[in-house]
């Protein structure tokens, strides 16, 4: 039997965050619960950012609430400090994640804050997510570049990955959030991190924005990283900012992988309907 | 030995007359000339249309003429009519290509023109290139989706693509312009097509916009189609217009045809650098 690699599906949330349109509710709704039958393990769905920030997430508890919850998948959602957790443990989410970037340029453009209070911040969320049982996964973001510091030094990775683990993160998923990464530097990047966590504990998550997506998977496989992030029909793929979106699509990643002889555990058939429903968003919209 | 497929490279003329930034003739010689290192057998790398429709394309001529050429590479370029062939085989283009659509609303808005009238347009052209020994490529866009006429009949593809390749082109390449062609609808497509025009005598051009580029190539290496079109670094990915462009990139269907068993006859090392050239071409942009 060949071996397991999981797709996390983030479709719904770092998808539709980076996307132009507004999407309702309703078509959120819907494309989640065509997911749902797919065989991810887990799906992302939510954030609980401010709506200030990222208008496109509002309604995420109500996403929560409508979605028609499959047994043996896992519903995920983004929340950046203590507020955003007690409301996604509110609306049900049965996994959240923490971000963190490895650059302090994106640090202070995305959050607001430096790392290191950044990682303060994450503390008190992984301590209570820990007493209600729900796993909190890490985000690294800007592993290998930064819009706004260029190159960023593998160790500069490693110490905030490692953090993360360290805290209590049971996965920490490293982000190529620009989607230039040169595979040779996601390769150094990831020897550097594996000095402080585990591969299994690990998730590559790499935006597709200049076709680098699929070779870094490669990279990172041969490393020994089993799971990795990516969105239906390559979500977020449309951005009118160049550069700063595109997460590999669920579907070329599924293909890649059976390719290389690696079990997905995804019923293609089902994906490709998800896949329509996702580029249906766009057809009304001419 | 594994079978071959080949990967032609049509960023320099299909990536970057779909991106919203102008890139100079001095990038495009550098870019062409990393290109011309990897590989590859054909690259296209100019388009003879009218620059008023396409300033992207504007310099083609110089392009063509200041690039160093590399023995065993042909150099192509796109002609709409005879007066691009000859500005092509002025500036020494190896190889040209005309290009037609199978559905009506993309034929007149994209060429001003029927289907048949387009048709007829290129016979004289055809005819010109084989007086002097050019091969001619002929592309079909929208094989499954048009943004006028909605979903495109298998059998309106099969038509164009059979009277193409009677006409004389050594190869019609079939592209899902929009990027959102479904796989299974590429394979009733495809089924059509082989009525009409040999396996060995197509090629599949898929846009990577909904992240479906790849499933579409499997399919197609499924029904014996062994030439595919990419771009280096997905080189048109980044359009303001979403939905209407992003090659499917050369790295990604390298990584894939190496995973599924496929010889490509690509220097991976020169491809990254060749996609770093690609890549830079936005880092000074901010």
């Amino acid at each position: 039997m060949s071996e397991r690699v999981e797709i996390v599906e983030v479709g719904p949330r770092d998808g539709l965050q980076n996307e132009a349109r507004a999407i309702s509710v309703t078509e959120k709704v819907r494309l989640v619960d065509a997911l749902s039958l797919v065989g991810f393990r887990r799906i992302e769905v939510a954030s609980f950012v401010s709506e200030k920030w990222v208008p496109q997430m509002a309604g995420s508890g109500e996403v929560l609430g409508a979605i028609t919850r499959v047994s043996g998948v896992r519903y995920g959602a983004l929340v950046p400090n203590m507020r955003g957790l007690e409301a996604a443990l509110k609306a049900g989410a049965d996994e959240v994640a923490v971000f963190a970037s490895a650059s302090e340029g994106f640090s202070q453009a995305n959050i607001n804050a430096s790392i290191a209070e950044s990682l303060e911040r994450f503390r008190p969320v992984l301590a209570r997510a820990r007493e209600v049982g729900v796993p909190v996964r890490g985000y690294v973001s800007c592993v290998t570049d930064c819009p706004y510091d260029g190159l960023v030094a593998p160790e500069a990775v490693a110490r905030v990955a490692g953090e993360l683990r360290t805290m209590g993160c049971f996965e920490v998923s490293l982000g190529d959030t620009l989607g230039r990464a040169a595979p040779e530097r996601v390769d150094a990047m990831l020897g550097a991190v594996l000095e402080r966590v585990e591969a299994r504990a690990l998730a590559g998550h790499f935006h597709d924005s200049f076709g680098r997506a699929l070779e870094n998977v490669s990279v990172a496989l041969g490393r020994g990283v089993r799971v990795f992030d990516a969105s239906v029909a390559g979500l977020g793929g449309c951005p009118y900012a160049p550069g700063a979106a595109g997460n590999v699509s669920s579907e070329s990643l599924a293909a890649f992988l059976e390719a290389a002889g690696f079990e997905h555990g995804l019923e293609i058939e089902r994906l490709r309907a998800a896949a329509d429903v996702a580029v249906g968003l766009w057809e009304a919209d001419g």
